[in-house]
């Protein structure tokens, strides 16, 4: 991983190369079989796309299949997935899995225009409303169906900032109170901009095997039990009830029963809180707890790093940073550093089980990652 | 397949919903597992990305796993791979691949403009070349190291448009003459109007499933044989030798081990030919010719479709159409129809046994796909 910037002086090549580099180093492989690139403003921010064979130059391994795999926010948790599936296949063995995404170098009005994409810009940005303004729909409607606060909400930034001061890949270092989430100033009502990931920059990759290829690299290589995607409609004003993201438990029913797992097994958790709202929903949405069960978790220190559920232990999307369409591929590599002890500040004590949400538009696309400790 | 159009009238989620749903019913399949949707532009020329939702949703499919996948011209040919991977990783079983792309409608500039996404824009674009220009680089230099002449090169237009006259589904019924290609104004020396594809609009898709579920919605489904991938350095100037496209070469010879057969065996070929000198450089890459044999398969009337190696049967990139990240699914959905008996006017007798090659960039990523017909 990248550290995640602001501004980084990188290029989108550069960056890619960067965690590239890095992954195949340390699982010491020579020879990649194929790679997979996530990504998802290439072609509008960049105005860049053959990424596939782009980074596969950039690289060295100018021959090998390589293709870019697009899903807007959720690019990341989705190109994890087609590599999978290259592995499952039997047509690759030793495959890099990578995303990438540089947003920061444009304008406010480009990057939040490019964001648009990831919902119906035909029938939906005609109104003038953005990104954010969509979030903020789905956070008042929640607030309003089951009586949570700002006060609540605001608990899932706190708890992100807290995690990310001893990560030295994380965007942001700064400790924040609920008082200055609801201090800070107002971005679209009710989401305030510490409810509000930042632009960032960053690439995260990671190599995938078969289990008996992986252990000639690692001696207890971390295990991928589940990957699930699913989908919902894709616009707001399509969905019965916006403060439930079906596609969310679709993808976890379903990667909780490929990996023959339940919410309690989970021991370490990466959630996609682009938005304050969305670290709260997602764990009643994942089945951690109840629907309007006000962040309790969160309150009750459950998710702290001494808890039983460490959450967004990497610092999540708020403080570790969200370079849109590589921060699914950031949560697993995160998951696979806590499940082989190699977390170093950010470590919690005997992870055996980990699970990734990543999200795509507004819940419309989320993919579930379920990760298990090597034996 | 749509109809291949300049400036259908009908948007880039139209186009797909009219190929997806043919698809649908043409295979009479009801529930899909997933679905894959290969495009080149959305993100730079509709400024729409997500189009993995964003097309489920259109078809009515709001729930399956379903994301983008990219490579420049090579984003059918790419996405096929995709789902094929899907389909052999056991994870999906009926599998939708779709492939669209909107070109019409923009200015020359933009179109120009985006297709250099296909190669190198921070290092290649700057210096002021175009695609085309790149392409006509290619052939020039091919032209003097092999003593082929522009007469040479016609051969393939006019043959693709001799192929695309009993084409409903095409862009251009007009036959042609090799002097009118030669008479046909200069776009970028050597390369003339009629050596080159034209800018199109057009969606294709197909349904994949493993062969004992398929046979129960087919008497006898084509077989997928075998479906590689292969890339190239990204740009020009860092290729020894440009006459030759080592990713054609590559994953040729991985597909023709893959389903053990030789040149010889092919009894129906799609050809990526964007520019009338890439149709002919295949039929040498591919092992058909000697390099250097100017054209002569087609001159001997073998590629007609009378002829032993029926070429680009469906009216090829130049006359049938090139909707850019689609036109791989054309092919193979053309191979499809043929190994099937349904290509109608189009049919060409006895054939077993199809090869598909679909070309991203200037030469660089290339995508093989054999196809035999069902037993």
């Amino acid at each position: 991983m990248t550290p995640v910037t602001t501004g980084s002086e990188k290029s989108l090549r550069e960056l890619f190369v960067e965690a590239a580099t890095e992954a195949i180093e340390d699982a010491g492989v020579d020879k990649l079989d194929s790679m997979y690139v996530g990504n998802m403003m290439s072609g509008y921010l960049q105005q860049q796309e053959h990424l596939g064979a782009l980074m596969a130059t950039a690289i060295g391994r100018e021959s090998i299949p390589s293709y870019k795999v697009e899903d807007a926010c959720a690019s990341g948790g989705v190109v994890t997935n087609a590599g999978v599936k290259a592995v499952l296949s039997g047509m690759e063995e030793v495959v890099l899995v990578g995303a990438v995404e540089k947003l920061s170098g444009y304008t406010t009005p480009e990057v939040t225009s490019g964001l648009m994409m990831a919902e119906d810009r035909n029938k939906v940005a005609t109104t003038g409303i953005s990104f954010v303004g969509l979030n903020a729909l789905i956070a008042r409607r929640y607030m309003h169906q089951y009586k949570v606060t700002s006060e609540d909400l605001a608990e899932f930034p706190v708890l992100c900032h807290e995690n990310a001061l001893v990560n030295p890949r994380v965007q942001f270092h700064k400790k924040i109170t609920v008082d200055d989430v609801l201090r800070s100033p107002l971005v679209a009502d009710p989401l305030r901009l510490l409810d509000c990931s930042a632009i960032g920059d960053g690439s995260a990759a990671l190599i995938l095997a078969p289990s008996d290829i992986a252990k000639k690299f690692a001696d207890s290589p971390v295990e991928i039990e589940a990957s699930a995607v699913a989908t919902d409609r894709l616009s707001l004003y399509q969905r019965p009830d916006v403060t439930v993201f079906e596609a969310s438990r679709k993808a976890a029913a379903q990667a909780y029963s490929a990996a023959s797992v339940k919410p309690d097994d989970i021991d370490v958790l990466e959630l996609h809180d682009a938005f304050s709202a969305l670290g709260i929903m997602a764990l009643e949405d994942l089945g951690f707890e109840r629907k309007g069960s006000r962040a309790r978790l969160v309150k009750e220190g459950v998710c702290s790093r001494e808890g039983r559920l460490p959450t967004n232990t990497f610092g999540g999307l708020k403080a570790g940073g969200h370079p849109v369409g590589a921060s699914g591929v950031y949560q697993i590599a995160e998951l696979a550093l806590q499940l082989s002890s190699r977390a170093d500040k950010c470590q919690v004590p005997d992870a055996e089980i980990g699970l990734a949400q990543s999200i795509g538009g507004i819940g419309t696309t989320v993919a579930v990652h379920v990760l298990r400790r090597g034996n």
